[in-house]
């Protein structure tokens, strides 16, 4: 019997914003990897941590870490091969995902590897930009907007035409990019009224006006909520 | 002492799929509200119902639901003076919203006549939207991917339009529109690709591709998924 793959999203920050099926999981599981720095904590593994039960095979999936970069293929193969493992000898797996494992998230580098061999279930999670809404005290979408989620590494273009477009925005993975953002915003007329939020659900969480918020750089969880038409709900 | 007005998303159907902090708070609260149908089962009470003690103060907020149509201005009128009337006598209140309550959700409605006069915290919850991609098995953006959220029914050329400039989207509210839906993607040449879900996590959940969904009328719970730039993480 094969074991199965669990993908599962712990959510933005808070440990209390994991499901009660994540953490359900959590307590039977006998294998938990997760991704990890080279060096240093797991942002994943810290938000699960307070729900981890002694005593089980634990695997940090160690990489280097660059706010823009994606996936180093060689270290995925090779955790491919090692949670395979674990599945191939009957061993369920869970792997802690930060928010929600199919928003963003680099569980689906495993899942690519990974579908066609073993059967994999994703538990969703909370992911950050719902949390910042929440945190901001502000609708994400209402009624018949579209809601566009825009990474802030594209090129300055690029994101001035997706948000001109956009009637709600979340701008994402912000980071070194705010500057650009902010000549964007500027251009567009929208920077006095967006709103900017880092650490959603952390104890460091930081609420602010886009116009208040760091120049230069920006922590890679951050971002910026924009509603070019209003706010429909007032 | 004014008591606290929580929304609580309740998540998209499967009531493990609500949050520790969720479920904490379904156990305190003394007042617990929720939307409901005229007549008949609400669908986030329905969700919630597990988790609910015995002996609280509960107000279904009755109005007539229509797959399309926006607030009706006096219910609201109605439910947050019925609420007030609680959060001034210092008793805290829960409401149950499906899915997450700033995601396109009806407690903004709420939020909208409340916040100025009283505390209100907002608990995430997970949304269909990723819901829907844990139950296809498909990531919903990778990357830097822009994610679309596009309510189906907006009119025929706007639905194409912001359809032809999603990298990644999926199409929410699609019920009675799947039709024109259908001459959008077939047009685009996304019909073959497009991915359908009804009832994301719910007992009747089904999964389909898109060009075996239903003529003439989807279930109001339903989407549509589509990557158009292919799928970065195979």
């Amino acid at each position: 019997m094969t074991g199965t793959l669990y993908g599962i999203g712990v959510g933005p920050g808070d440990p209390e914003l994991i499901t009660l099926k994540g953490y359900r999981l959590l307590q039977s599981v006998p294998v938990i990897a997760w991704p990890a720095p080279l060096e240093g904590e797991s942002m994943a593994h810290r938000i699960a941590a307070p729900h981890l039960p002694e005593g089980r095979i634990e695997i940090p999936i160690r990489m280097p870490i660059s706010t823009d970069r994606f996936p180093v293929e060689g270290v995925y193969d090779q955790a491919a091969e090692d949670l395979g493992a674990h599945l191939s000898a009957g061993r369920d797996v869970a792997v802690l995902c930060e928010g929600d494992p199919f928003v963003y998230g680099s569980f689906m580098y495993l899942f690519g590897r990974m579908a066609d061999r073993f059967p994999i279930r994703v538990v969703p999670g909370i992911s950050s930009l719902t949390a910042g809404a929440a945190a901001l005290g502000a609708p994400l979408a209402a009624q018949n907007d579209v809601l566009s989620v825009i990474p802030a590494p594209l090129p300055e273009e690029e994101l001035e035409r997706r948000l001109a477009n956009a009637d709600a925005a979340v701008i994402i993975k912000v980071g070194r990019h705010i500057d650009k953002l902010r000549r964007v915003l500027d251009r567009l007329g929208l920077a006095d009224t967006a709103r900017y939020i880092e650490y959603a659900t952390m104890e460091n969480q930081a609420v602010l006006p886009f116009a208040e918020a760091a120049q230069g750089k920006a922590p890679y969880f951050s971002l910026v909520l924009v509603h070019r038409r209003g706010e429909a709900w007032r």
